[in-house]
């Protein structure tokens, strides 16, 4: 299977002034198929990005469904929109174990994919009793920092690779927080994720779309 | 001047189906100078109404900057995707008070378009000390229910321009709740509020762009 | 195993007008041997029920440390104050995955007992991967209904025993909602579950005193 | 009138540890006549501080009525166990626009003391157009700072005075955040203020009590 990369825009300027070279060498990374790049751009971009046949995930979704509700998302909107899912419970955007749950099944529903964050291999279990379609493991204290999770704490990684496979082997995981290179999403494979969930590693990186495709293991 | 119409999508499903009739309605009225709508559309869909010409407001913005947050838009995202400002505070999405005060004096220096909704005369007093452009006031009960705040509670609405301009005469007073027909509009405006935010009124309506244009006054 | 009961006093006004009753015939029934009773009033009286000799649950903890935080009880204090633990993550309360986590692992350091209330079997299943003391399994919707869950929905119950025993079979469940009967407490046992917790089904009771007996299969 | 000060035990352990001393120097300061000093101590800990004759402030209310709310305390319950009023709106405890104004309007008719804390001109501004009995002006940055905001920004505590007196002048105002020494209370007072709102400073000095006292001008 090819390796996973969630690039995450955050609310960072630089994702905006910069989406056009993003969103070409996440094409051309997925027109290669030396890997599969999902995009998440800021909520008010995401439609725009997809009708340019890249795939994306929204940054966050609402556990509501269609009807009274301002300044919310529901799952079937992600669907109707022609997204392809959510990162869910994001360390900058937690939700409630309830509402986890209700994201997580409505978007099994809607054949959506799930991607829901974690801070350990506690939670990473906990959330993977869940069946998401992948568990994106970040501690927060390194969230930003430019220190790969899998060099300064491959025990996180492997534990909760061996957690949630324990659970529900079918539930993918993914390798955030201090993500930027190639060797990263290497380190990534080889403790056992499917992939990467990174954010500033290239969105503020000089040449984001270079850096992305350098990431991919797409020589310069 | 124009009596000001801002129609929120809300989540509802209709307001994704019928888009584009209500698109439509709303740059006729605007054309036709009878009165000023604004667009709310699900933050999805933002984006695409406004490069439409129309103009649109979030339905919710959040207090922060660009930066490090997922699932979240900062008041300079708004202005940068050329969005007009944003419904905050609204009955659906409360803020606090300093996130409110936040968000208000940077679309200040921003020059976006704030409307604060209140629950009650004294949420409209103590909102407009912060002098947003706009406070719509909702009174909870009365939303999506068919019945006009300016037939249920005048005295809510007569109470509020008073309190919201002897505070600040340049804050502009919006009626909210239970609107849905041009007399609903007329009764506003009597009543000292210089327009009206509704939803479900002209979302949910039949023919939400016919509806549209006969709340601005526009005969059939 | 003696079958546990927890009362939960929410906010009701009637439990502190009776909370004296409700002390006395607790620790009758803790006397007896029948069942184990634990008390959750609100956080400013749960000091005074606990010197008082009656094991008392917080009804909600959060998930900090001793510090800088204002309106809040971290689990250390909960300690601290004599307290036996607490409920987590009640439908009306409901917190984060990651703050559910941290409170549990806290708990289990400080000997704390924790009681995870759910939804349903899915969150249920997910809960028990965290290993807390207890699970309460409360379809938000039989809440304060006075329809026990044992009755409208034995399969709820059913599943999320068997979902968290298969997860962790050491994690007791707790069944809620509706409860008001000793016959919804046989009927909870016979279920799988270990006990039950309850509210307004005996703090608004005539005599909440006598109906706390009654449920605990105390004869009149 | 005398000068008040308020003192927020936050969740510091070193609070309970020492709460005999503390209470015992409030005790001291208020029969001398020479301030009013209410304690603001963890809600575990309110009620039987309180019992011992010392005003107590709750360090948050939630804007409820009695009923099902679990983990909730609402304004009546404040009341009727005796305590004085409540910290409304701390900077560790934000709450929306609608629930200061619910809160402090039930208290107004309870006649509670609320005490509203704010972070800036404008919102001091906001949340006197409410009429609670005091606003407390805490920019958030020098909170725990050991630096007082009379010394640092005497322009924000002047302008709060104003803002506040303009729009209301029978509410008074606090001077919160890096408070500790008597100069500090002093300089408050000088720049309007009508007393203080402090924690660290006291709670975490070496000798709390006596350092409570000095606070208050009585010589060691």
């Amino acid at each position: 299977m090819k390796p996973v990369i969630i690039l995450n825009f955050k609310a960072y300027r630089e994702g905006i002034l910069r989406m056009e070279e993003i969103v070409e060498s996440a094409r051309e990374i997925n027109e290669s198929g030396i890997a599969e790049v999902y995009l998440a751009p800021p909520l008010l971009y995401a439609l725009k990005i997809s009708e340019n046949g890249i795939p994306v995930l929204a940054q966050h979704t609402d556990a509501i469904s269609y009807g009274s509700h301002t300044g919310r998302i529901p799952p079937e909107m992600i669907g109707s929109a022609g997204l392809k899912g959510s990162l869910i419970n994001h360390s900058e955007r937690r939700l409630t174990l309830a509402d986890i749950e209700f994201i997580i099944s409505r978007f099994r529903e809607l054949e959506l994919i799930s991607v829901v964050c974690t801070n350990n291999i506690s939670t990473s279990r906990s959330a993977s009793a869940l069946r998401p379609d992948f568990v994106a493991i970040e501690p927060p204290e390194l969230i930003g920092s430019g220190i790969p999770v899998s060099k300064a704490e491959p025990e996180i990684v492997e534990g909760s690779v061996r957690a949630v496979k324990d659970v529900n082997p079918s539930v993918r995981v993914l390798c955030g927080a201090g993500i930027s290179r190639y060797e990263d999403l290497t380190s990534a494979l080889e403790l056992g994720a499917e992939g990467v969930l990174l954010a500033s590693g290239v969105i503020r990186a000089k040449n984001p779309g270079e850096k992305l495709k350098e990431l991919a293991g797409i020589e310069p």
